[in-house]
């Protein structure tokens, strides 16, 4: 099981990697078999294929924030609540996430699901 | 599946009984083969049995106030950051969670998994 620095380090790591729209870092701290699914709800894709798809679409200066201290638990998952400020065909827009995931044994993310509805996307 | 604004005011309704201590109205809230697993990684338990030992271990005073704006989804799950200002062993302390349920059809809770480890919990 990994540590609970191992999840803190690596939630961290993927919000860092959103902030350099680093398609290759998000995608190395997942397992080869690992899932997104962002938001839940629009369905479960391969990791590597839905971040290219995730980060490429993501427009220049798009910032993601922490709003609260990451969140780990006793067992191999951890998540956290951030807000993305983007634009959404050409209009500045918030978003409220909170990104749920689960790791393997090696401390990679095995699934990540992202929690936000469309009240969770609001003008700015 | 439950409306958007049916899962916002669900979990509202959580945070607001259990400042309440209310185990009545949060008991409510869930199926009845509802479960709860609090903290992620210490186990699932059914909901009744879980809330009312967690409620009624709960010191008088204990608060919980929400971080950020509660997520939906664009599914039948929600999640939302919350601290706890509570007592352990009469100590003050401050436990940083985040609470990620999956509701049913009726827009009853069918699962409850709060993510927290070690060091989401400090003095205060």
């Amino acid at each position: 099981m990994p540590t609970e620095q191992q999840l803190h380090v690596a939630m961290q790591a993927y919000v860092d990697a959103l902030n350099k729209a680093d398609v290759e870092a998000i995608t190395s701290l997942f397992a080869a078999d690992g899932t997104i699914e962002d938001p839940v709800g629009t369905g479960v894709h391969p990791a590597a294929e839905g971040l290219a798809r995730l980060v490429g679409a993501l427009p220049s200066g798009s910032t993601f924030t922490l709003d609260t201290p990451i969140r780990t638990s006793h067992a191999s998952g951890a998540a956290m609540a951030f807000t993305v400020h983007t634009e959404i065909d050409g209009k500045p827009v918030r978003i409220h996430s909170i990104d749920v995931m689960q790791f393997d044994e090696d401390g990679l993310i095995t699934e990540m699901r992202a929690y936000y509805g469309p009240s969770n996307l609001t003008a700015r």
